[in-house]
């Protein structure tokens, strides 16, 4: 099935006129759901990542739900750590867990990016299979975790509130970092671009850890990777005649990133809860779409609570260059009838030429 | 002992023209001083808190070591929540935990802020052991935990990522929440104004949760209140003809409060690592005296990796209104040599008329 290139979302993400604002939510395919919870208990999380057809499955079953606009496929942040060579297992109650945190030692030990396109094969018959499903109603969203982000965790080890282990690398072993930063970062751009040539029609790049780093960490162990990432898969895209496909980055907590971020290739900014719409628009300009910003706890709220945290979200951005998302993935107790609220409240909102500019 | 009004630091906090930059530490009084974890391993962490002679010697521990500017009384936000009636305990690797987290039926069952001067008599008295110790050597820190920063702990009952148990009751129960942080707010007053009655010649309000508030909820349920401690305190010392020392604010996370903390009566807004000296100034002006913001990992490098982070911090933010500390509480697995060196760094380097302005 063709991908069609009119698509709200991806008319959004390169600044073409939109009737109505499009909308998604980060981790939309989740423990929020029943049907999610149900196919969880029969088969453990990386399991279900790795069997295309349990991924094609949970990745239509917020779609057949909600009338978004994208699906984004099943997976998650990790696997490129696991296709180099780290034991990841998804822990109740704590989330993934690395029994092995990275070492020093283990740097030079981890696979070469070369290996990553046949280790993640999975994710791209999961993506072909799931495209074809869609059979082009809505885009389907391939994505990955940036290189930062990603190291956080393999260092760390697990979650954390502090990432400090990870940090403490980046003061005492500059060098090493930046070796270990590179190869994530060529793994990742050759994991995209397998993305798109299975079919995924944007691609979102997660630093859902940028809020650990300083501004000047920030500038020198994330933004070159992430701007390397940008332009060399739009590069090797083209050069491979592919689809040239928009790309999203969310810094998670990186308020000082916006105005950096707004100078690279990245079409569209994602923004977490703790920025308003004004101040995330003049950090980054007028050139780039913005995507976010509900406070993932908005959704406990009743459903005039809820509508009107998107009106006003929807008046702060306006209506173009805006995708309506969260501001972080979605919570676990959080009753699917708000996700329908929120985003019929997004569209029905944003349609209406009176409300919003 | 008389305190004097002459203190580096109190200059500072009050904008006046100082000879070199002050530095204090958060939580300098800590577990990475083996001189801590000997008393520590001996007592349990409230039973310090409750023992005035426990927590003066943990209080001068660090001032014995380093040439400090300011000591600050060895204490926990959470007395608090301990006063009105919480059960809270120190979970060894988890940190404080309350056993019974607040329900929505516990609210009404808080007792009254004011049993909280009697309840907490034992941090006044070690404040008074504490003054008289330090013979006017360097002023005394008190503090207290901000009302929505103590409701986050006392509704999620421990640490949290994401602390929506906590942020779930501002959307669904509105009025019980500002019912709530009313009365935390009517504690803290009487609590900080009991603390300069016995001998406290600064005040610093830790608003630690603010991250996890979006800059709506911040003006409905954070702001009013941090207003009302600071003009109660001020207004009430004031009354009593007691010093009307200067208080410092503290929104960790909370780079979206900075301007709206500006127009407040905090003579001091503390600011965490995520931000840049120059956007820090710019969002508060001229009339406030800025604390922070090193890295705490930034203590993990070597000597000089340390001297040169603490360059680049004293250059941007001047030697005037400006007081040195990290951006966050100091971590357990930092070398004390790293805490000497950046000290000393902050004195050296900002008395040197020619690097900093």
């Amino acid at each position: 099935m063709a991908p069609k290139s009119n698509h709200l979302l991806l008319k959004a993400a390169r600044g073409e006129e939109v009737d109505k604002v499009p909308v998604w939510v980060m981790r939309q395919a989740g423990r929020y759901l029943p049907e999610f919870r149900e196919e969880r208990s029969k088969s453990d999380f990386f399991t279900i990542c790795q069997t295309p057809e349990l991924a094609c499955k949970i990745t239509l079953q917020p779609v057949e739900r909600f009338p978004l606009d994208a699906a984004i496929i099943f997976s998650d942040i990790l696997v490129i750590p696991q296709a180099l060579g780290m034991e990841v297992i998804m822990q109740p109650g704590e989330g993934p867990v690395f029994p092995n945190p990275l070492k020093i030692s283990d740097v030079a030990k981890l696979s070469e990016a070369s290996v990553v396109p046949d280790v993640l094969s999975y994710v791209f018959d999961a993506i072909r299979l799931t495209v074809d499903k869609l059979s082009g109603r809505i885009p389907l969203i391939g994505f990955a975790g940036a290189p930062w982000t990603l190291m956080a965790y393999m260092v760390e080890g697990k979650g954390s509130k502090t990432f400090s282990a990870a940090k403490s690398w980046l003061y005492k072993h500059p060098v090493l970092s930046h070796q270990l930063l590179e190869r994530l970062t060529e793994s990742t751009i050759l994991y995209l671009v397998g993305q798109v040539q299975a079919g995924a029609q944007i691609l979102q790049v997660f630093e859902s850890n940028a809020e650990y780093l300083t501004p000047d960490l920030f500038r020198t162990f994330a933004l070159p990777y992430l701007q390397k990432i940008c332009d060399t898969v739009k590069q090797k895209l083209k050069d491979m005649e592919l689809p040239v496909v928009p790309m999203i980055v969310f810094p998670k907590g990186g308020h000082f990133a916006l105005s950096a971020l707004s100078k690279t290739n990245y079409d569209v900014i994602g923004v977490d809860w703790t920025i308003e719409p004004s101040v995330a628009r003049s950090l980054v300009g007028p050139n780039k779409t913005l995507q976010g910003n509900l406070d993932p706890c908005a959704l406990y709220g009743d459903k005039a609570s809820i509508e009107e945290a998107v009106r006003r979200m929807l008046e702060g951005f306006g209506r173009s260059r805006y995708i309506a998302n969260l501001g972080h993935g979605i919570y676990p107790d959080v009753n699917p009838d708000s996700v329908a609220t929120f985003v019929d409240a997004v569209h029905r909102f944003s349609s209406q030429p009176a409300t919003i500019s």
